[in-house]
């Protein structure tokens, strides 16, 4: 058996980018034989001090984020009707919930159908209706997963893992890690393939 | 005779990622068959009102740029010894030299051998050390392009060109424009390639 290098995907659930990563990582990674670890961060904020959302309302930045995403989308065949609202309120509650769901093994799941809920319908990452649908799309009990989402430990180890992202130089999301190399961006996914694929 | 949808290529000369840009886009484009205006603006900070460089020494996104140009400049067979000064001091003087190039035919070769001057040498560019090594390398005398460069003419262009880039939605370096879509960074000029093959 060969060793294989593996890709960390740190991601955090305000970001509008991720929604490409999240519905295509794991088809991409297990083509080219890669195994992927999600790992979930509490926000771009929280890594980097930053006092601003990346994307500004009004400015051209924003306005050419979301008619990339638009276009990326329709190449990949993931749907979406934009714009969606952003940033979301709640962004780091699903962030909470996706922590328990990677524990549990239903994470990808649930981040995917949030995600979809977020881009398809508008209820943005966190908030109660699109909670109720993600977790309803995993089997989950609402109720249950965000009691345990509120839980210290839960608060704790989302921490954790912001320092451990903090720690290992990301600031966006999202960034696919490979060994000590960072990747950012969704459209860098196939650089960290290919890089990890090289470090066999 | 088919009608050619052809790319903008908008760049400025304080802008590292644009580096690469500069040394592929005409081979990129020529493969293609695809035609390529070079338009230049004179800074990040006069299309977005920012008040800080893009990059900010010390910071994870400022390792993470210097990394990622390696990396794909080692992949493009594109040298550089990095990191090299930035921001550039000088980048103002350096877009006046390339909108007279531009405007005279020689303004790709300058600003290849600007960039080339900056990344291998680390003369930034519109330094004098580096005006004078890039000027010589096209042919054209240093002294009589530097006094064009401050005439009013040239300050005019550069601003009305930098008021067109605006107003078509520019706020970085480089954007590739095709029609009225837009594609930012690098990492895009394959996806304005394609765009512009499929707008034929």
């Amino acid at each position: 058996m060969r060793e294989h290098a593996g890709i960390d995907f740190w991601f955090t659930m305000g970001s509008t980018y991720t929604y490409l990563s999240v519905m295509r990582v794991e088809d991409a990674a297990r083509s080219a034989g890669i195994p992927v670890r999600w790992r979930v961060f509490a926000s771009v904020r929280a890594l980097t001090g930053a006092t601003q959302v990346p994307f500004i309302e009004g400015t051209p930045k924003f306005r050419y984020m979301w008619r990339d995403i638009e276009r990326r989308a329709q190449r990949l065949g993931v749907p979406c009707r934009l714009p969606v609202p952003y940033p979301s309120p709640a962004a780091l509650d699903a962030n909470r919930i996706a922590l328990i769901g990677i524990r549990d093994g239903w994470g990808p799941a649930y981040v995917r159908a949030a995600y979809q809920r977020w881009f398809e319908f508008g209820d943005a990452n966190g908030t109660e209706r699109n909670s109720r649908v993600a977790l309803a799309a995993c089997g989950r009990n609402f109720d249950a997963v965000v009691a345990r989402a509120s839980s210290t430990d839960v608060i704790d180890e989302l921490e954790a893992q912001t320092a451990e992202a903090r720690q290992g130089g990301v600031f966006g999301s999202p960034t696919f890690v490979v060994g000590k190399e960072l990747f950012w961006g969704d459209d860098h996914l196939e650089d960290a393939i290919a890089w990890a694929d090289s470090a066999r």
